[in-house]
């Protein structure tokens, strides 16, 4: 059993606002539905953010990074040794994400949630239960105690974030071996093989592929995860990582406080999956940003039920999906609260 | 025949400069490939720029209105007073592309390249060879003059905005009548019959629809446009619309200046393949943002080979399609031009 917080409910949508907001759609100068998806977006904010006037200004960036003793069994094509070079990358601005982060005004806070980095690091928030997960293709990768610390650590996150007054949330991830720690929990979470999940993450060849879809399919088996009635917590435990972890911990206090989520792709999303398992109420602040090239994204996506708003073949994680789909957001708000209405532009409407 | 400068060459790409942009991008700190069509997007821009380092900072709006006579056979669910009510809403910024112009620091011109309005408007540019086009169920819309005339206007405004070195520019289109004429152009191009071409435009219904197909198919027959051998300039005359003329024109001044235009949906797309009938080197310059619900635009962007960005479902003119994909472009050049490289980060890369 988890702790109590992980279960308390999210606050609901606000129908007065999203009818508010709504009926100020229609009323303003341009044909009706014509804005398409970022009409939807618009109102959709304005529920859950209880507010007329929807903003998605102040969007913190969190990337939670972990080691992953699956990558012993060759799954990667990147040395181990990347998830902290590429942790100092974010943080001395050189990465893709700290280029967004710059170029969108938003923080970036890198959490060390359970790398292999021995000593903390500089300009980054060492924040983990062990120096990264155990091989799960021989045992267990999480101890349920560091499953509960790697939840709270994405909670403290988040209250972190909380005292800067956000708008939304964009958790982000970097971890040697995630891809396949995240198709492992995604194929028990939605009981399918890891053939139909598992992708060419970083870049493995057809024959790396198949590597990785046998070690999940075989961790399944050895961790009895195909029995029905699994939790998602023992699916964590078994297969799963530590940012992985703190992205859904993240995710459930995010939702508890009404703080909307921009997911990112295929990690970011299995760990909104699971977070949707353990608390059902968080599924409202999901917000969909771009379809990742990674094979099983769209499978999670679907059991999900969000559509995202780009595809545009990205496959870098980080947050940069999420990223570089806020402009949309952006100004799908500031259509909504900018534009003029029919009476006060003097329009005439349509017949 | 028209002016010698609209068949003028447009300089060619520089293969120099997208080399350099596609080796930049192999050495940046990510998956090679990973940024999908955004990497894409920074070589295309470099190799149009003649730059190692692309831009899609100042990227002004120009506005073409034209009325319509066509919208006599009651082929739009607005009133034709719209066209100018919205020139005053652009030029006082309470229309969506105001609001989008603001967002993104773009400058907007509005432009009446052949409006109702009788006399010059506050903050509109009066560049138009007549007063609305003529009904062309009855007559040619466009005497050939005044095509020449409207042509040149696209190139006047281009010869404005280049006084400010943008690096891209977006043409956007208002007027009343606007998607039965474009998609009466663009079935005579195409070679197709309007039902394949013809949408609900700003909301027509299936009856509505149907009389928009039955009116072009009638013209297309009356003018003869079945034929083949008929130029673009033929069909602009026969069919086109001054505004539509003007964003060809413009297309083609700009390309000629070496200056990218990202395009908008149906109706700019149209006037930029009548642009490219007119004169196919500006074809490379083209840059396609989203695909608009209109029906016939995504027929059009094929025959332009063209893939967009984002699929939304808007459909509002004005160039807001464009230039809600513009932060799309610019994020590609900061990711290109900011990221660090392996070497600089000192990280590994892959086996």
């Amino acid at each position: 059993m988890l702790p109590e917080w992980i279960y308390q409910e999210c606050p609901g949508i606000s129908e007065l606002h999203r009818d508010a907001a709504l009926a100020r759609q229609a009323q303003l100068t341009k044909p009706a539905g014509s804005l398409g998806r970022l009409e939807q977006l618009a109102t959709d904010l304005a529920g859950l953010q209880q507010t007329e006037r929807p903003r998605a200004e102040r969007v913190p960036i969190i990337i939670f990074a972990g080691d992953h003793g699956v990558v012993a069994q060759g799954v990667s094509v990147y040395p181990q040794e990347v998830t902290i070079a590429m942790m100092s990358n974010f943080a001395v601005g050189g990465a893709a994400i700290s280029v967004l982060a710059r170029q969108l005004g938003s923080s970036l806070e890198v959490v060390d949630a359970g790398s292999l980095a021995e000593l903390p690091m500089p300009g980054i928030v060492t924040d983990k239960p062990r120096r990264g997960s155990r091989d799960f293709s021989k045992e267990a990768a999480i101890a349920p105690e560091e499953l509960a610390f790697a939840l709270a650590c994405g909670r403290r996150a988040v209250q972190r974030a909380l005292e800067h007054a956000p708008d939304l949330l964009i958790p982000g991830e970097m971890g040697i071996g995630n891809t396949t720690s995240s198709a492992a929990v995604a194929a028990a979470l939605l009981s399918v093989k890891a053939g139909q999940i598992a992708g060419s993450g970083t870049g493995v060849d057809a024959a790396g592929r198949a590597r990785k879809v046998r070690v999940i399919d075989q961790a399944l088996a050895h961790h009895e995860l195909t029995k029905s009635g699994i939790s998602a917590e023992e699916i964590l435990c078994a297969v799963g990582g530590f940012e992985i972890a703190a992205i859904c911990g993240a995710i459930i206090a995010a939702a508890q406080h009404r703080l909307p989520i921009l997911l990112d792709g295929f990690i970011v999303s299995v760990a909104a999956l699971a977070a949707v398992r353990l608390n059902p109420s968080c599924r409202e602040y999901l917000l969909a940003s771009h379809r990742s090239a990674e094979q099983g994204h769209g499978l999670v996506l679907k059991a999900l039920n969000i559509q995202p708003l780009i595809d545009l073949d990205l496959r870098l994680g980080e947050g940069s999906g999420a990223a570089i789909a806020l402009p949309l957001l952006r100004l799908a708000c500031a259509l909504h609260n900018e534009m003029a209405t029919f009476a006060q532009a003097n329009v005439p409407t349509a017949s």
